[in-house]
This record gives structure tokens, C-alpha cells and sequence, in this order.
């Protein structure tokens, strides 16, 4: 129910994709031609990791109920800084409360967290998935969304010491609790996580028609295809983004992410796997 | 470049136009399929007459800078008031800021004025405009939208004592000025006045492509058309609408304002006349 | 850790106790001497009954994170709307969040909570105070404060069939909790509780040394001994306020609530009687 | 009726002087003992020059209508940078409305500008003065405070090529206007510019009795006199803070700046002058 995008690459500022590219999440806020709703404009989120921050250090967050596209601290912000790797998330929410504690990307420790998609019928499952959550994280829980809860379960399940399987074990966790509820096709989604050093990006339903997600071309590929790109050369040749959907039209720079799968990016590694809930 | 509504008539909740109806001011802040935006995010507003105030009381005003799709506030207060006579805005911004005081309707004394539409290159033309309002007037100007200095220029050449005359001359003296600066097509617009009696509806542009305007038909033979229609007989008889963009699609039910003209609604009088800056 | 006043009696527009007597809620918001703090700026929120609303009719709320002393929209609203029973407060956060979903009063139904004070080290407890709410009021949870849970507990310890017994249960049910965790003194606090006709407001704390409350002495006897007083005169007979701390310096005018203690307001009645939680 | 701290040296995080010091800026919002308005909760603003910009680069601005004392924004922000030069302040507004155009500072290209204090009778004079400002620059006044006309007349005046005498011609102006209208005492206040490289900090007001400010003492001496201070080793030699009161009680820490003095700060120089309108 909202549009995300995160990069991992050399430091760059996070404007240049929020922003100034064609369709920018900013540009997705207001008019998201794949998305579920068209309009993003229930606030907004920025999560970033430091550029010579030790590994383990808290990325830093900004969070806005403001619609993204006109909000100028936005603008200031990502001009101002530089991030090897940043998450971005534009909301549109089923329903109110319209509040920062609402907005993505979520924090645990030095971990990202951000979703686009949804839990069916959340309010009657809310109860049963905050049970499950480690009793030393509910006071973590601050606001009243789907998503942190799923965050805080998958902490639960393991996702500081193993990302993929962690998510994986709360989702099917969710699954099973849905199915006492005779909720079906509960899990819808597109998530991304990050500790500052890896992005993990995933897109995953229950049913398998899951909310777009794409991943950005090899940079240096791109970079040699199109020589004459002004934009692509103010991008490093490690530069990679993940985005509900793509920010520019240019033939062969997106490419989308299958179902069920978790797009793996590494200062030294890239690569796609399939990501089941086990 | 934005929608609002107009509502005079017997006591009502003004819950029941802005969030009740199929293509509800609220819908249309999401989704307006006439508007020159289709997103109208930037804020709200909603000027109220009271049910038993005296001639002559001022309105009271609630203005907000959030969405309205999802504003709690908005959804209590407009369903704990009645009212004869109501005002309500949905802002779509050119630019920021976003802020309280760019929120229409705006007030003077027991005057209430709201404008979708715009000044072509207004931060060219302000300081000028800004200048031939009564300096009386000057610091009562609190935001940095175009209407607002229209409206004060319009209180200025005498809105008070004759509304269609004030704003004809306001506009006009808009339109010579804009001729100094070579400014074409320089009034877009339509604009609602009221003194808490009277209701005045303009549609008017320089070139005479204004943004659209409707008024609903005659509410008594309106119900005697659809006597099985039970939200139409929640309206008194006297009930008219104004509005940027049908609110329903009852065959019928609105009709368009045309160009250079004043829609009138009074207690005792329903009439339009053309209208022309002079 | 906040501010609030009650009223009940004839229809009042809630501005005449919010904003204009000396020290009203909002001069209180800014500086209260009796407070624990003394600047009560994290946000505020109104809940009126209507003047003509059947029994049993919601009543309507305002919320707001903005600091209560400058906010145009209260002042706006509490002089445009009268009352026969509002409940209105003023909050001072401990820590974030700062949002709507925090400010008080709460409402479920027809009925209205507020609180001043705190449940001690509430972020140990409230897990389990949680999981003590009535699993059909959990999604009703919103916020992160301990005032919305303890409210909740009081509706499951049956507070709409007996508002004395069911608070009175429901605090019991907090200071057992706090006795296996090892907290003392867990509660502290003056509660306001309404169903629309009836106004509960009780001052009470584990240990006995609870923050401050005062209600009005009767306004036939104050207007006797004042002749000459106007502002007394623009209340009626029958009206009642009962607040954290005088809102004027009269002589006579405003009685101190005991420790351990509920006051009953009702359009027939007025008594106060020992409370303690059972 | 503000409070503000300023900041030049080596590159620091914000958060160690608005946040983590006894008497912080946040400290101060909430209970400033020498301060005109105890609170100051209308709103905040931080601008900052980036740690590596070339100069002329524009700085980075924040803005929030938001108590600073509990806005978890301004926490992340002020640690996630590192400034060589910053302005921040708390706002105190006599009245409405409070929004981001009426935060401090003020930008103008690579200028920065605040201010604590005030014009008497500023609605009388703002039409006068704003006629004053340089028809180019009056598009750039967007928000309805004095200060905001100020900056602008001082750089009509300009304050880009000499500040000092920019200001001083600026006030001055003032001063004359306010004459004419019957108004004495017209300027009070402590005011912060800079250009990225230097900082200057004025005491002024037409009668001589300013609001305070003060300067921190030559850090490598202070850390000489405390040795086992840490928090004065976490600043650099060259670090000075010029501020509404002191950050702490440290006896020498903080020096007062004299009526009518300008105290310029410099990576070279460090030195104050008297400062008249002239």
C-alpha cells in the first residue's frame, strides 16, 4: 500500500533517487502507476546508515506524516547528506492513525526494516502476532501498523543472526496464525532489510501475486551502454537501488524481481535466490 | 488547482457533503477526475456559519495542513456541527510552503472567501498587489497564496458592500497589472463569497477557460424525481450545493455554472447573472 | 503529568473554561504552578457531548499534537460549539511519541477518560497489562500510553455498568501486576470518566499523595456571595467544573477533592464518597 | 522572546550543545531562567554548513512547528551530522501562527540569520518595512514575522557585503520608520549571522537594555583550567558557542557580551566591537 526504495553502492545523496530522477519516489508519491493506490501521501520515512559509521552503528531516521511531496525538510535532508546504503518509504495507509510511530522504515538496534504490501484482516490478528512477539521486545512496539509487528516477529525468529531465515519464520508464523482466523491469503508484500552492510530485499505473498518490485541493472553495464547518460554518471560502479517500481524508463536499467524471492545486495556480492516462509 | 464546496440551506451536518456522498469532497481530495490536479493533499479547510448566529457573526474556521482522506479531526468535527451555511476546501499546493495560513476558506470579519484557480506568475506580481490593498487591510495578510491577497484586495475595493462589484474590480485591477508586467491569461478561476445570508458562486478566467462549476438542481423536485432515493430526503428543500466537480452521478442532479458568471443563493432568491471584471 | 477540568451543567461553549478565565486549562498548559511539571505543551484534546444528543450519542473529539496555548482550531472550536458536559486536557509526555493517538480523553462508545498522573515504570508492565484488556478491545489500543490501557482495563472490569467499581477493579489489577514485578506506588493519578449525563472524577493514588484536584463550589451560592462578578454570571445554576487546579483565585470558589476520593456530578445530584481500588 | 546558540570550529555534531549539555537548547525551550518567556515551544529551526562544502555553498536547513523537547527528528538529525558552523533555535511566538516560515533561521543564498527579540508594534510597520526590502527580494518573504523583514531589509542594505554595517543601516531604518509612527524602543534583540566562514553575534536594542547573550571562553584555556572535564574535551581548540544563556554552570565558561557590541568569530580571529545603528 506504498511505494519503497532502497540503495546500497557508493556514498551518494539520497535526493538524487528520492527527487530528481523522473519517477522518483517523490514523483511515485503522488501518482504510482503499479501501485495498489495511486497516492503515497500519508507520510514518509528515511532510514540511512552513517558514510564512516563503524560497522554496528544505529543508521539514522527521519520520519514525516506530511504527503513527501512538497515537504521541504525532505529535500534539505537528503540533499545535505551522503549514504552508502538508505531506505526510503512513501506511505499510503488503509486507514488512520496517521502518525510517525506508523511511518517505515522501522528500527531494531542497527537494522532497517520497511514493507509495502500488508497482513488481511490485521485488526483481528493484531492480538495473537503481538503475543508472539519476544515479551523483551513489545515495549519496541510503538505504533499500530502491520508491518512493525511482522519486524518485530521476524526479530524474534532470528533475523539479526539469519535475515532470510528470520522473515521467512514470521511469515509462515503469521500464515499459521491466519489460518486459525480462516484468514487467507494473509501475507502480501515487498520487504526490505538491512543491518548497514547488506541489503536484503524481498518480494513475497502467500498466494504468490505479489505487490512489483525491481532491482537496478549493473551500473557499469549501464554506465557503458548508454555513454552519454549525464545521470548515470553521477552514480559509482557499485551503485545499485531496489524500488517498487522503476524511477526511470530507460530500456534495460530495471529489472523486476520474481515471486517469491529475496534480491541480496553486498559490497561484494550480488545475487538473487527463491525465499520461501518455512 | 484545487476543489471545494459551497452549502446553503436548511441546518445541516456538513459531514454529509464532504465525506458522505459517492464523489464526496474528500473523494475528490484523493481522486478528482475534472480537477487540473487529480491530488489534492495540501491541506483543508472549513468555514462554518453557526445554526442560531445573529447577521453579522463571524464563521468559525477549521484549518488543517494535512490530507483530508484520512484527518480524524475533520470526520468528529464535521459530523458534531450543523450548519445553514458552510464553506470547505481541499488544497492541491504549486509549491510549499504548506501551512495553515494558505488553507481557504479565508475570513474577514463575517466574510468567508475560497478560490481553486490561480494568479499566473503571482510571485511576480505580489509585491504590487500586496501594495493596493488598504493598508488597513495589509496586516491581516498571513499566508503567501494569491487568493488571499485577491480577497484582501476585493475587501479593499468594497466586496463589503457589493461582492460581485468588489471582485469584479479586484480581478480587473489584477488583470491590468499583470498587462504591466506582459503577463496574458493571468485570473484562472472560480471563487465562493459569503456574509453568512447570501452565497455568491463566480466562474470566471481572463481567457475564458475557467476550472469547472456546478450547482445542484432544485432539491424539491429533485426528491419528487427519485422519491426512492433516501439520501436526497436527507436534504431540506431549500438545500443548494455549489461545488468544483459533481458530487454524485444522478442524471440531473448538477448542473454546470458557465463562463463569466455568478451563481446567487439566498433564502429568498436562486439566480445567475454574468459576471465580468470591470 | 498533565492538566485537565471537566464540566457539567447548562450548555457552555467549552472556550469560557479553556481559554478566558486566568488560570484557564491553556494558561495552565503554559505554567502551572500545582502541576509536577509546570508546561503542559505535548498536545491536547477536547471530548464534548452534544446539546441536543440522545442519550447513549458518542460524543465528539479534537485532538491535537500542537502545544494548546497558540492553536487557532481550538480557539476556533471551543467558541463555536456549546456543551452540557465536555472534558478537556492538556499533556505532558513523559517521552515520545507525540502523536493524536495519545491525547487524551480516550472514548469507547458513549463514554470519555482522561487522566493525570502515571502508572510507574509502565513500559515493564505493559505487556501484561495488555494482555489483561479484553481480547475484543485489544485492536481498540492506539496509542502508547499507560492512561488508554489502564481505560481499557477499567471497560473490561465492567467501568460502562458501574464506572466506580470498574476503574476501582481495573487499578487494583494494575497495583497486583506492579507487586510481581517488584514496582511500588504504581499508580498515581486523578481520572475523569463520562457517559454523557454523569461525570465520574476521582483523585487517587497507590501511596495516598495524588496529584491535585479541585471542583467548583455550587454556582447559586458563588453567584449570592459575588453579585457583582459578570464572569460568574455567565454560568448557570447547575454548572460544575471540576479541574487539576483552580482556574481563578475567588475566594470560596474552588474546594479541594480528598485523597482517595470520587466526586459525582449529575444533572440531579452532586456528592462526592471514598474510592479505593478493590 | 526566543532562545538561540550559534556554534564555529571544528566539525561537531549539533546534538552536543542542543541536547546533551546541562542547560542545553532543548533544556532551555522548556525552562530558560533568563529568558523573557520561560517557554520556548512555537516551533525550532537548525541551519548547518556542511563539514566539507566549498564556500558559498548553500547551508542545509530544518524546520519544525514542534516543541523541540521531545521531536525525535531533531534527536536523529543533530546526531547523524557534524557541522563546522551551525545556528539553532527554540521559538517563543507572542501569538500566532505558528508554521515553518516563521522558524529560525533564515537563509538567504549561502546566509544565515536569527534572531531573539523583537520590533514593538511590528503590525503597525510591517507594510512600511516591507515596502523598504528590495522589490527582488520581497518574493523570498514567506512567513509574517519581524525578524524574517529584518534579514531582508539588512541584506537590501547590504549585509552580504558588510554585515555589520548592513544591519546596522537595517536597524536603523527601523528605528526611523518607528519614529514616524509614534513608536519608541522599536528594536530589542540578540542577532546571529553568517556567511559559512565567519559568525557574527549582536547584542543591540534602541534603549540598551537587550536580551542576553553570551560567548563560551577560549576552549584551550578552559580545558587547561578543567583537565578532567571530559565534556569540554569532546570540543576542539578552536570551538566557541555564542548563546541566549550559558550551556553550563561552569565558572568562566560563558562570558556575557555587552550592550551594543558585535562579537565576530572567525577561523583566524576572534574579537568583539561595539555595534550601533547607524
Amino acid at each position: 500500500m506504498c511505494r519503497w526504495l532502497a540503495y546500497a553502492g557508493e556514498p551518494l545523496q539520497p535526493s538524487t533517487l528520492i527527487l530528481e530522477t523522473k519517477h522518483s519516489l517523490v514523483a511515485q508519491s503522488l501518482n504510482s502507476p503499479l501501485g495498489f493506490e495511486t497516492v503515497n501521501g500519508d507520510g514518509f520515512g528515511v532510514g540511512w546508515y552513517g558514510k564512516d559509521a563503524a560497522p554496528g552503528t544505529p543508521p539514522a531516521m527521519f520520519h514525516s506524516i506530511e504527503p513527501a511531496w512538497h515537504d521541504e525538510n525532505l529535500r534539505e535532508l537528503t540533499q545535505a547528506i551522503e549514504s552508502p546504503l538508505f531506505l526510503a518509504h512513501v506511505r499510503a495507509a488503509a486507514a488512520p492513525p496517521i502518525q510517525q510511530t506508523n511511518c517505515h522504515p522501522f528500527r531494531h538496534g542497527h537494522w532497517l526494516f520497511m514493507h509495502n504490501g500488508g497482513l488481511a484482516h490485521f485488526s483481528r490478528l493484531r492480538r495473537d502476532l503481538m503475543l508472539a512477539v519476544d515479551p523483551e521486545l513489545f515495549p519496541h512496539i510503538r505504533g499500530t501498523t502491520d508491518s512493525e509487528v511482522l519486524f518485530h516477529l521476524a526479530v524474534t525468529y532470528g533475523l539479526q543472526e539469519d535475515p532470510i531465515r528470520g522473515l521467512g519464520r514470521a511469515i509462515r508464523h503469521v500464515e499459521k496464525t491466519a489460518d486459525g482466523f480462516g484468514i487467507r491469503d494473509v501475507v502480501q508484500g515487498t520487504f526490505a532489510v538491512s543491518d548497514g552492510r547488506t541489503l536484503w530485499a524481498f518480494r513475497y505473498s502467500t498466494v504468490g501475486r505479489s505487490r512489483t518490485l525491481f532491482h537496478s541493472a549493473d551500473m557499469a553495464t549501464l554506465q557503458e551502454t548508454y555513454p552519454h547518460n549525464e545521470k548515470l554518471h553521477r552514480f559509482g560502479a557499485k551503485a545499485r537501488v531496489v524500488v517498487s517500481e522503476p524511477l526511470s524508463d530507460l530500456p534495460g536499467a530495471f529489472i523486476e524481481v520474481p515471486e517469491s524471492t529475496v534480491t541480496v545486495l553486498d559490497p561484494d556480492d550480488f545475487h538473487t535466490e527463491p525465499f520461501l516462509a518455512d
